[in-house]
């Protein structure tokens, strides 16, 4: 268990809120109280309210000198010019964690200066608080109390989400709590997620070093538009690359781009130039995109996945088309593909049909083998010591073509499958997927599959079920891949192993 | 009605198949007939097989002689060694028109010199056929007769497409066909598809001459992996580009790349440069992304689509880090983020909260005022005149959270809605986004929502419904508008009204 004082301050024991009230849809607090109670927090919840005698069924307090116990989190969603005496009052009953929700900090631009930071900071240290934001969403626990599948969710739609060891921290709202909506979207299993908001007292760096040692953490999203302590930040980021990788998604660079952060935060965005030389020699992987963003952590978050060892490419395909725009995308990103060894091509021509391709891509075309395609091609590779990675396309599932064509009288009579085909047709992943999904541990050859089918399809949902990586394209798999191969030689140049 | 050849050729009034028989999954000749049956052809089926009696409930035939009226077209899926004698024998029939599946002709590499092309091709000329492929995968025509909502489907899964003047011709099997295989994916409205193989008789060209006055066909989208007649295409994508989009993906260009499509269509790849400059000339809108392929001629599609008049782009976020990120990589795409005059800033600032920010990006921040988001906002930006496109990021549903939280026994008492609430929240699109695409058309601003939630989730499905254009993150769209851009100057310079 961590010993950091993050690890307690994302599993509170009791909480005290002030913002809600019982309409819905009105204010944040509300939300976020709702968020809170709907996904299951067992701890006591007390809402402080002026007028209030309760809110959302719980009972109310007029001030935090009444509630009954010291809470152990505070959370604050009320108008800034009241927050300093909110935070005294719960300084003096000895709360010592805060989440400040509320906006209208130093983030406003104006004629008149804004010490309202400097104030509740000063209040702060008085006390020994440490708190959150002031700015920010919060915090998402999927860790909370695990022994009884418990968490602590104040922002993050999506109740479904699966616990992992993928953990944020994140200087947007957003880019921490509604990545996960769309529950069909790929694999990204959540352990923490926090919006640090204008990290007046906790700042990402303080996140760096709590995930540095958390076993409940493997995989490390940021979401940076500024870094505050900048040293201190590369020297963490040194230590943790060549054990857990960093993905960081950067808000800042163009001139919008730093207008538009500096009335986000009230932080300058900083020059892109010197973030990437820092990402350079960290080995953060970075990216501009959220959904290469999503990909990337989904993809090493599986626990399944293995690092390249290399940049070598082999492409598995039923169709040329997919297979030249798979390989011409791979160099471009500055993978390799290359022409396997004439030992190799006569091991794959003689499995093969006339007019298949066995060069590099494997251009299987349409007399296709199921077992060639899904599991001796990807074998043969792995074991050839030719590649590093593989990308498959056309892991296409007929589960839901079969129904709709037995439903056509006229067709039914034909595509009918005996019982025991039935039966089988439920296995297919496990004679498909899994032995090749071993062999990728193997030897350590990490495989890739495209399937066009929406994610949520059958066949794509049995493959990720037994550790596979589904894309539904070819292009962001080729694109995470190049990625991937880059950081993996950064981690096995820096490894102490 | 096109009097071109090609229009009559993708509407046959009855049709032969050589190659499918009754075993269901094991030969593509067989998966052909079923997907021609199943999409609800009503055309006379003509199955040939030398020894079945009848294919998938339609009687066979030992040859074509003894069909008893002569097949408008003929489906050929046989071994490449018998394809000369089938074409002479459908010739002695009076065939004029064969789609020939089968692969084997120049592709296949070896000593051998392979004069299976010349040969059909010397057969075809003497009886007046043409033909497409071979080794293609035919085509689907969406249009085949609209006034009874009939198909002609060969290859295309999803029989639920909806039909669209998008047109596809493509020397690649797949992305003529298995693009729209999740129905849930973007709004990609399908006219007609057609895998033209290796183009011994029809090529490229013939479908661009086709699509160029073809009522059907508003927007074009070719997969390229060599051009045969370079001088005619570039000539004709000229007259095309002023007034239809032409969307392109190359699939040539790397060193691994030609070698796939040698094998594939056994041609040779080309000059990624040569090909970039010949696009470059002609107005075509080029892609190496298939998505990016999808995306694009999605949003050309949709009948309420305006093209932006210039570069600035307007952006409405409620929040920070997605206006950030929008504003970030629309400026390295090419797109400019104006900061808003003076007067309009202080229009946008009596509608916000002190918190929020009107440079460009707006963020509404927590604050929301739903009216002004959804319509105020965008609608003051379409008559600015300061924004010639706008993303919206933020366009997320309750309605997937409502039913849940009511759910609740704890919360449904305070978020439980009121009947004629409940009764509006099904109208919400006819308020919030029917004006907004009607401004849209007025100003000539178009603009594109995201919305973090499903596709296929209610809110998506709601403004797609009423003519919007929704993604799910924000990446996609600014790098299709920085693309769609660019030929729409291209269309204003080239466009002779």
């Amino acid at each position: 268990m961590s010993s950091h004082f993050l690890h307690d301050f994302l599993r509170p024991k009791s909480i005290a809120i002030y913002g809600a009230n019982n309409t819905f849809g009105n204010t944040m607090g509300t939300m976020q109280l709702i968020r809170i109670i709907t996904s299951g927090y067992k701890g006591n919840i007390f809402p402080i309210h002026l007028r209030l005698d309760n809110v959302l069924g719980y009972k109310a307090y007029k001030s935090i000198a009444e509630v009954p116990e010291t809470p152990d989190l505070v959370i604050i969603v009320l108008p800034p010019k009241v927050v300093p005496q909110v935070f005294r009052e719960c300084g003096e009953k000895g709360v010592k964690k805060i989440i400040l929700i509320s906006g209208g900090f130093r983030e406003v631009r104006g004629d008149r200066k804004n010490t309202l930071t400097e104030e509740i900071t000063k209040i702060a240290n008085e006390y020994g608080i440490r708190f959150i934001g002031p700015n920010c969403f919060g915090f998402f626990n999927n860790w909370l109390y695990p022994e009884n599948n418990s968490k602590f969710n104040m922002m993050v739609w999506g109740d479904g989400i699966e616990r992992g060891k993928f953990s944020v921290a994140s200087q947007s709202g957003t880019m921490s709590s509604h990545l996960w909506m769309d529950p069909e979207y790929f694999d990204l299993k959540v352990g923490k997620t926090i919006s640090v908001g204008n990290e007046a007292n906790i700042d990402l760096v303080d996140f760096l070093e709590y995930f540095k040692d958390d076993e409940e953490t493997d995989v490390i999203g940021l979401y940076i538009e500024e870094i505050k302590r900048g040293q201190r930040f590369i020297e963490l980021a040194k230590e943790i690359t060549p054990k857990k990788p960093i993905i960081a998604v950067y808000g800042g660079g163009s001139g919008a781009g730093n207008r538009a952060i500096m009335s986000h935060t009230g932080s300058i965005g900083g020059n892109i130039k010197i973030f990437d030389a820092m990402i350079h020699e960290t080995g953060i992987i970075k990216t501009d995109y959220v959904e290469e963003f999503i990909d990337i952590s989904g993809i090493l978050s599986k626990p399944t996945f293995v690092y390249p060892k290399g940049y070598r490419l082999g492409i598995i395909t039923n169709s040329g088309g997919p297979g030249a725009l798979i390989a011409n995308n791979a160099e471009r990103k500055g993978l390799v593909v290359p022409r396997f060894s004439d030992k190799l091509q006569s091991k794959l021509k003689r499995l093969l049909p006339h007019t298949a391709s066995w060069l590099n891509p494997i251009d299987v075309t349409f007399d296709m083998n199921i077992f060639n395609f899904y599991i001796n091609f990807p074998k043969i590779l792995m074991k050839s010591g030719e590649v590093d990675a593989i990308i498959m396309y056309g892991a296409i599932g007929f589960h839901e073509m079969m129904p709709r064509m037995s439903e056509d009288e006229r067709i039914a009579p034909y595509v009918e499958l005996r019982e025991d085909m039935k039966e089988r047709m439920d296995e297919l992943d496990k004679i498909f997927i899994t032995p090749v999904i071993k062999a990728s541990q193997k030897y350590g050859v990490p495989i890739m599959y495209v399937n066009p089918q929406n994610y949520a399809s059958y066949w794509s949902k049995k493959i990720r079920e037994r550790g596979g990586i589904v894309f539904k394209f070819w292009d962001r798999p080729v694109n995470c891949l190049a990625k991937i191969c880059q950081y993996s030689e950064y981690r096995r140049n820096h490894s102490s192993f």
